[in-house]
């Protein structure tokens, strides 16, 4: 009795140094993936940056970093405990639990069933089949549950993620800085519609693909204690540590060579697309086979790059199956057959040989399943730096919306010292965004001592100041690039200012009419009142036949019927011709009626009546104008011109009969 | 002797049986796939034109069209017998076939091992250990060699596919006409880079995973029909026809969800870029709120499409496990069992136990192995699916590719009858792309009563004629949309002429100075001599001493030793401000000293002195100038002018003193 209890006693103490081990290693395999990931955290940001090209120092290391970014958007994607996401998660831990215990119950029915065939006991083969039958309903669903789990934890994530980022997004004119005064994002589409998918599926996916092996771990070791005794797991896990160290190891280069194909295969995307949109100066220019040649370059480098991968991966998976696979079940065997071969064992005497091999099938399994679970752990590691990749260009898209939406951002600048150039910028002059006032006030248009400069901080024009009282139309007019629009962004409070002070009406009573006109998707209807919605629409107290009036007055009362009545919808972009589309862009005006409008060579298409038409009912209804264009027939609409020259000079006169023209 | 010969004689016939049933299976699988997959392809055109708006009217089954296309392209990709390309596609098949005669050999081997350790036999288990450890190099190696050359195949079929598409691509203009002129192919660029890569390895893998299979199912098939007979094999493969053909019925309706998925995924992301694209309008319209219901209610339409796709495939997966996976086995276990349980078999009773064992396991482990096979063969018809998908992609770029290189566009048109339109177009209009003539012909440019007409049919001008020869400067002026830019475009040979005759030089002695100057990557001569290389320059007899003259006729030497030399390598759209970059592109101008060059609005941001410099080189070097600008500073350097109302009227008239502007 005595040496049962002692043997019992000091196995219960295996046993639980083996516990030990198995989460020690679980750890550890996590830990060495970090220090393993570290290098290639070194270049990872060239990769991550990749979007912006400045900015972003962060590293995709698995540090505390990770983890932190990594709960911050946690908290958005579980809104709290009673959410729907917990459930989910709940239901997961669950359906895992129970697999597991079901795997347990397969592989001893199994061996039962298959020992019995070897015993030719029909009757016990009947038996354990028919249990096993009986099972596979319970079991099938436990699996579907979990993989239904694990779906919609993917999806919802992804629901939460996704409106959160929206919230932000589509808040003031964040898109528009993001994609025009910032350069450090370059895809905020991507961002939104794939990497968040991808985040949030990895995310789940790591959460099961860690859990579920370490609770195969911590039952098998339990099971195998019981069955082998604690040193057969203990050895194996032993030498799965010291082998899984080696190759960790020895697979560093892998990460440093992913990440600098990752960077290949983008900058050979980036020559494509700069190739398409730059696609007309490159043809005018007839530059075919030299860019022909940068991206035959560009794409040499990347498949070099890969064939020295494919190479490295060759040499390396031969060490990789010796000694993670083949090896590994070699000590298998050895530690299995162990208490088999030594013949002073007594454990064995009295066994029946379909005992044994039972003894030895459910035992042998588990052991293939630990190192499996193992196997899985190690592999959990790479994920998390996948994730981890992600993570980071996520928490980047959700930092640089906040920052704008705070009005900070930025963007490569041009060289200053460009005195030789037409606008002498001195160089003493500071530009600090958002630096200038901005007064609201009903009625009139007022700059003072504003400075014109691109978000790049190209100065245009280094000060401008006038004003201009409601009822008085003002021509604007000069070369290209001399800051027309420029000053139409300030008005519209789309750029910063880099100084002075604007006195305007609130953004809603001014109103842009580009020169390319936009139209939205939607019917006919909404094209008319477009940003308004029809509900808006109604409570603005119009019917559809007013806005038929409307259509009347621009003459487009023909398209009504032509495109198919107020609720057809369409692509207008391609269905419409340009006039009709600026004639389009009239109709929305004479909707909105607001105190000033900006025409920005928006009639150049349309015939001199309609024109005509457009500046009196503006002067009827109240719309004070800034209209850019060089067209004569204007002038006698227009009491003020303002003239840029392009080279940083301007002049704000009435126009009088003597004024000729405003060639500079 | 004789009941054994018969036995061994019918046994041989079954074998055969069995065989048939194997081959028979595999293409029935496959040509389940197809009937399958019929149903989506309904659909799948929405997703896969979803590229192009119009067009490509194609599905993507697996029918004759996609075999045609497929070895269309493969023998794009394996150039010829003595290629590369085949010498992997055999390596590949040679490791195929010894990977699969290993599996056997270790089949055999372990359970050897493991009855040896049963029967707790020390001296056979040590000898098969021995075995399977000198074997494992081997093995390992043949794994490794098989990635090696599927990788590497993927690799090299890129490659070639790759640089023939770009053969084409940047033939002529195609890549503009592409993005510009054709609306089939939306993203060009994902196509030649992600899309070529996926086609790629979709192709390879399919290629490993039906050949290996049917390997397996052949190999299977003749040793299991050596161990337990042919009824065995036939009975599993029976049942896992009929399994798979109930299976592949009910999973018909994923094709449909994932072709819904895909193409709302789709829409999803259309919806973001095209914010992106218009988020100056749309932010000047304050026109956020819209946008953001349209974002969401597209994202809520996707959303709930992937909810509903989760929950069936919970319901299908449930029944997938049971008839597929465990109801698979408890078949095998039943066959398997069969002859032992039959005690009337006399086959066993001198069998030891461990003989038993041994027969029972390498059968059992065969069968499962046979089932695994037949399991990979439907997954290959789902793949198969898969790839026709991108089949459709990339050939859908090569046709257009291919027609664009013949001349041959398609895009929307914008409705004719918009007589309303400031431009009467009368109906009777026809409009033929290419159906005027170009004559080539020196120092002189004529226009013949050419229409300017864009690209999808929306009519400027109706005729335009005029003569410039050489020596004649031309100031071009009219208001944006005027039809400035398209008379070059149809003078840069961009656009297809609709009619009339253009006499002009060759394409080359023809120079384009683009308002927007473009940059190109590369060294800061590059952008001087762009598009010419270095090696050209230098055979055009230019030194960099030269060049430096060049940048101070422009004054912009000052870069020179700002910038670090010719050879700085610097993203010079960035680094240069707007004036710079308008004076790098005069430099280029001086650099290649064409017989005309049209200078649109590209000296609005250089100073006069500059600007006055520029026009009296141009003239001392020969380069006749078509200017767009409403400068009246620059009348004195032109002799005619041509003005362009915007509403389909123009004139050409010699500058006079009495002109005064151009104003319409």
């Amino acid at each position: 009795m005595a040496p049962v209890l002692s043997k019992l006693a000091d196995y219960r103490y295996l046993r639980f140094a083996a516990y030990g081990t198995g989460l020690v290693l679980t750890a550890h395999f996590l830990g060495l993936y970090r220090s393993g990931t570290k290098s290639k955290d070194k270049e990872s940001d060239i990769v991550f940056t990749k979007s912006g090209k400045n900015g972003a120092k962060e590293k995709a290391a698995i540090d505390m970093n990770f983890i932190r970014r990594l709960k911050q958007i946690l908290r958005i994607m579980v809104p709290g405990w009673w959410s729907k996401e917990t459930g989910l998660l709940i239901l997961v831990a669950l359906m895992l639990i129970m697999r597991t215990r079901f795997d347990v119950w397969m592989i001893k029915n199994g061996t039962s069933i298959e020992s019995s065939i070897i015993a030719r006991d029909r009757s016990r083969f009947l038996r354990y089949l028919f249990k096993y039958i009986s099972m596979q309903p319970a079991i099938a669903l436990t699996n579907q549950m979990l993989k239904y789990g694990l779906n919609a934890l993917k999806l919802h994530f992804r629901k939460q993620f996704t409106l959160h980022m929206y919230e932000h997004y589509l808040q003031g004119y964040t898109y528009y800085k993001m994609s025009n005064l910032d350069n450090r994002i370059a895809n905020p589409d991507q961002l939104l519609t794939q990497d968040i998918e991808r985040f949030c599926n990895s995310v789940v996916d790591l959460y099961s693909n860690i859990s579920k092996p370490l609770l195969d771990i911590l039952i098998y070791i339990y099971r195998l204690t019981d069955t082998i005794g604690a040193q057969g797991p203990a050895t194996m896990i032993a030498y799965l540590v010291v082998s899984g160290m080696i190759l960790t190891r020895m697979r560093q280069p892998i990460g440093k060579l992913t990440v600098t194909e990752q960077q290949l295969e983008g900058e050979f995307r980036y020559v494509n697309s700069r190739l398409i949109t730059n696609s007309e100066e490159i043809a005018f220019y007839n530059g075919n086979e030299k860019e022909k040649n940068t991206i035959l370059l560009t794409f040499k480098k990347l498949y070099d790059h890969l064939q020295k991968f494919v190479g490295f991966r060759f040499r390396m998976g031969i060490v990789d199956d010796i000694i993670a696979k083949y090896t590994a079940t070699t000590c298998g065997y050895l530690i299995v057959s162990r208490p088999f071969m030594d013949l002073k064992n007594d454990r064995f005497d009295n066994y029946s040989h379909s005992e044994l091999l039972e003894d030895y099938y459910t035992s042998g399994r588990m052991l293939v399943r630990l190192s499996q679970a193992i196997g899985r752990i190690v592999l959990a590691g790479r994920e998390m730096t996948r994730l981890s990749g992600f993570t980071l260009r996520v928490t980047e898209l959700m930092k640089v919306t906040k920052e704008l939406n705070e009005g900070h951002y930025e963007r490569t600048m041009v060289s200053k010292n460009d005195e030789k150039d037409g606008r002498k910028s001195k160089k003493s002059m500071e530009l600090v965004p958002g630096s200038g006032k901005i007064i609201t006030k009903d009625y009139i248009i007022c700059f003072d001592k504003v400075p014109l400069v691109t978000p790049n901080g190209d100065v245009l024009i280094e000060e401008m100041s006038f004003t201009v009282h409601s009822g008085k139309n003002v021509l604007v007019c000069g070369p290209n690039g001399c800051g027309k629009s420029s000053l139409f962004r300030v008005l519209g409070e789309l750029w910063p200012l880099f100084g002075g002070t604007v006195t305007k009406p609130s953004r809603g009573k001014l109103f842009y009419v580009p020169q390319r006109p936009y139209m939205t998707l939607g019917t006919l209807r909404d094209q008319v009142i477009y940003p308004d919605s029809k509900k808006e629409m109604l409570k603005n107290g119009f019917s559809d036949e007013q806005l038929q009036e409307i259509l009347q007055k621009v003459q487009l009362e023909n398209i009504l019927e032509r495109e198919g009545g107020w609720n057809s919808v369409q692509d207008w972009m391609d269905v419409l011709s340009g006039g009709e589309k600026q004639r389009m862009a009239m109709a929305r005006l004479f909707y909105h009626k607001p105190q000033f409008a900006i025409l920005d060579e928006c009639t150049s298409a349309v015939s001199v009546d309609v024109e005509g038409f457009i500046y009196q009912h503006c002067r009827a209804v109240g719309i004070t104008l800034f209209t850019v264009s060089h067209r004569k027939s204007l002038w006698k609409h227009h009491e003020y011109y303002l003239h840029m020259d392009g080279r940083g000079k301007y002049e704000f006169k009435p126009i009088e009969d003597s004024t000729v023209e405003f060639g500079s």
